[in-house]
């Protein structure tokens, strides 16, 4: 596992609140499906993304996810690698929340919570592959 | 306020479990005074810190993080920025924790809570100076 995080997602619930926070403190949108607003930062994005729908995500209930929670992201280079990966995980003392498994938009996912109970999505995206030094941009497919 | 995050703190209940699993990973560390324990990631560091100490540096008691809890901090490049920054947080609409102070060791930080209550350190760190690109190392000393 390199030392890299792909991927910082804020829990919300009101999304123009949240997002109104970030624009004026100076932060830049990417442009990203209805559902997520992200921000590109130097190494990997931070994305607001609805409670529930992360809850959905991890297999959890919504009050699983207390106020201000938020997630790490790892994303592999390769598809198989989170399958590796995820069983690693679980070996090293994680909970298995959610399986690796196909996601619709053609991703692949799972979820694992270390020991601490930190949530950490382990994933493979077809669509952003990561640059060569393992950094992962929302925007820009790994130009 | 540039798009980048410089650290990454898990809020851990026992130090040895928390990095055992990460060292299972496969992660190393860099070296870290007592009662830190650092991962440099590619644009910042990962780091594992005790609930106790993480709340008591927030102004928070121990019961308001919950198990899980991590939270994001951001350096400036001067200490004069912190103070900005902070008033800039506050009038976006964040709660501010503590306000920007001296720390015993020599730097200077504040903790702020978004909207959402996702919770933010502010700070100055005059012996881990950024890097040209605003990436943050917990080693190297902006090399």
């Amino acid at each position: 596992m390199d030392q890299r995080i792909s991927l910082i997602t804020l829990s919300v619930t009101d999304m123009d609140r949240a997002s109104a926070f970030y624009d004026a403190l100076g932060w830049a949108r990417v442009p990203s499906p209805d559902g997520v607003i992200a921000y590109d930062l130097l190494g990997q994005t931070l994305g607001l993304y609805p409670r529930e729908a992360l809850a959905r995500d991890m297999g959890l209930p919504v009050s699983a996810l207390g106020h201000g929670a938020m997630t790490l992201g790892y994303n592999c280079r390769e598809k198989v690698e989170v399958d590796a990966l995820y069983t690693r995980a679980l070996a090293a003392g994680a909970d298995g929340l959610a399986p690796p498994h196909d996601i619709f938009w053609g991703g692949y996912s799972s979820y694992i919570r270390d020991p601490e109970g930190h949530i950490w999505e382990l994933a493979w995206n077809p669509f952003s592959p990561l640059r060569a030094d393992g950094a992962f941009r929302w925007s820009g497919y790994g130009d």
